[in-house]
């Protein structure tokens, strides 16, 4: 890619194939344990610890406005995503409420709201004050496009100079759903039919004028599919390709990485084409209910681990799916084995 | 039913309703929060409480044999289910684990455990050291079913009067897929075929024979299906029993119910025979890798919250997905109001 990066080490198959056989050892019928037992080897190899840990865990909420709002593609105006920001400075967002439960790190990122934000309580660090209007032209240019994603990768080293050991990137960005959309389509060239849903709750002729902008943006914008960089400052959103930068840099430091759910998927996906080695630190935290979400977890080859018809953002599925990984990691480190416990593991007959 | 028994209310319909409508007063798009809206209207209408609490948890775990287990259907010998109980009582088995994380009141009850068991750390409320070979006889008497049932109820009022605020039931006992598919089979009419499976890991041969072991009792024992007590009596066990009247008790006390995997289901699927005014006290918390499973919540109109190919028991599933119902308790407690935040609720254009 064209952003000098920290490489991406390959995941430690010894330590792997280590944690799968200790698995085998515990006081419970092998594989038993099912998706589990799956994260312990996955955990194993990303970190390179034969326990390993992630807990405290960070939660970093990139926010940024989307020129595309204009567009009247959103069920909310424009000036929610500051609201928002100032909700969740506040504690009050749901973001706020679960990433108390798990005991997280957070942090509110400001990579480009278009209106004022609370003078505290934020990292400001802004690329630009919302993207352009990618119906009407380019949402930002590829400076500013690895400008976030700089933005992100910075979030990522304080997350890893904090002593964090797992990180979850969540989102606002009132019409993101539309910039996400359209970088799916370019990405995957599926046609938009299929990918562009309610995003936040529009139904009916605003979610048809949704699919017309974003096919005519399409068209009018015509990124090369294979450049990944390009389809991001054209289609893409500031905060998008932060969170694409977090995921690049916390991969580097070999810090396990749990995906939210559409646009962080997204960001996902970009990020692995940018570079493919990310996508062995990518766990995924939730099948959201976006049509387009669908194909973005097929497009990585991803099971996402909670189905719960979800569909806000702001890392929110991430964070609910956090306690299965503590859950993983506390089964490595206390259950008893076969030997210790004196229980019988040979066949009955 | 023929145990005289406190009686299960109905839901607050009222109480449901008006959390449902605060719901969307808070600070997230209408429903985007999905399956965790859908538990906070279950869990208000349960509850009786605008707010309801499902902190701490109760973990109960009933161990029994079961005769059956000399005709070679498990892939463990059947002093495993003490050796296990013992484990749980050392604290390095599954459920001691994930009820740690999870700050649950843990509790091993012996209901009828064939041999020798640790002097300490159990509830010894045993009807009998285990049940008989349902493939030769009756697993139990009909009046030893009762007093199973009876000492679930007894564990049930000793979390209620603990101050638990949700009750998990689990189980212990070499062979019970056996005994639960049979009880399966012959409340639901279903084949054989289509329901048992591997339990804790047999395959091939002594699959085919587990098959044929329970065809043949079905045979035998002939209960009536419109009968839950026979069928219980005749092919069920007595920590399934015990589990029937734990869920009934803990529903008469207005105590959410996180149900595990299939023994637990096959439980919940009993006791709504024995007393249908206890579905709606019963929220899944996983959908098992055992085949029997998908048939047993079918018969319950039941969707699990977390699908992960578990296959362990002991209630580890459902310990597993409690955290979901914390946040959501969470979410109505702690998350701001449009009106208090200040944010737009109003469509955008």
């Amino acid at each position: 890619m064209n952003d000098p990066s920290p490489s991406i080490a390959a995941p430690d198959a010894a330590c792997a194939e280590r944690v799968g056989r200790y698995l085998d050892t515990l006081t419970k019928p092998p594989g038993s344990l099912g998706r589990l037992e799956d994260l312990a080897v996955t955990l194993a190899g990303l970190t390179g610890e034969d326990f390993p840990g992630v807990t405290p865990p960070a939660v970093v909420v990139f926010a940024a406005d989307h020129g595309v709002a204009e567009e009247g593609v959103s069920a909310f105006p424009q000036a929610v995503t500051a609201q928002m920001v100032a909700n969740f400075v506040a504690g009050g967002a749901a973001i706020n409420v679960f990433s108390r439960r798990i005991g997280a790190r957070l942090e509110v990122v400001d990579v480009g709201v278009a209106s004022e934000l609370p003078a505290h309580g934020i990292v400001r660090d802004r690329v630009r004050p919302g993207t352009a209007n990618l119906a009407r032209e380019d949402a930002m240019s590829r400076d500013e496009a690895l400008a976030a994603i700089a933005v992100g990768r910075r979030a990522a080293r304080r997350v890893q100079a904090a002593g964090c050991r797992c990180l979850i990137a969540g989102e606002m960005g009132i019409a993101n759903t539309t910039a996400s959309s359209a970088m799916l389509a370019a990405l995957t060239g599926a046609p938009v039919s299929e990918l562009v849903g309610a995003g936040t709750g529009v139904a009916g002729d605003t979610l048809a004028h949704k699919r017309a902008v974003i096919e005519a943006a399409l068209l009018e914008r015509a990124p090369d599919r294979d450049d990944p960089l390009e389809v991001l400052a054209r289609l893409g959103g500031l905060e998008i390709a932060a969170m694409a930068g977090a995921f690049l840099e916390a991969a580097s430091h070999r810090l396990p990485i749990l995906v939210d759910g559409f646009i962080a998927t997204v960001a996902a996906l970009t990020a692995c084409r940018l570079e493919p080695a990310l996508r062995p630190y990518l766990i995924f935290g939730h099948r959201s209910h976006e049509p387009g979400h669908r194909l973005a977890l097929e497009a990585l080859g991803a099971e996402p681990l909670l189905d719960l018809a979800l569909r806000l953002g702001e890392g929110s599925g991430a964070v609910l799916a956090f306690p299965l990984l503590e859950a993983t990691t506390a089964m490595l480190a206390e259950m008893a084995t076969f030997a210790t416990a004196g229980v019988d593991d040979r066949e009955a007959r």
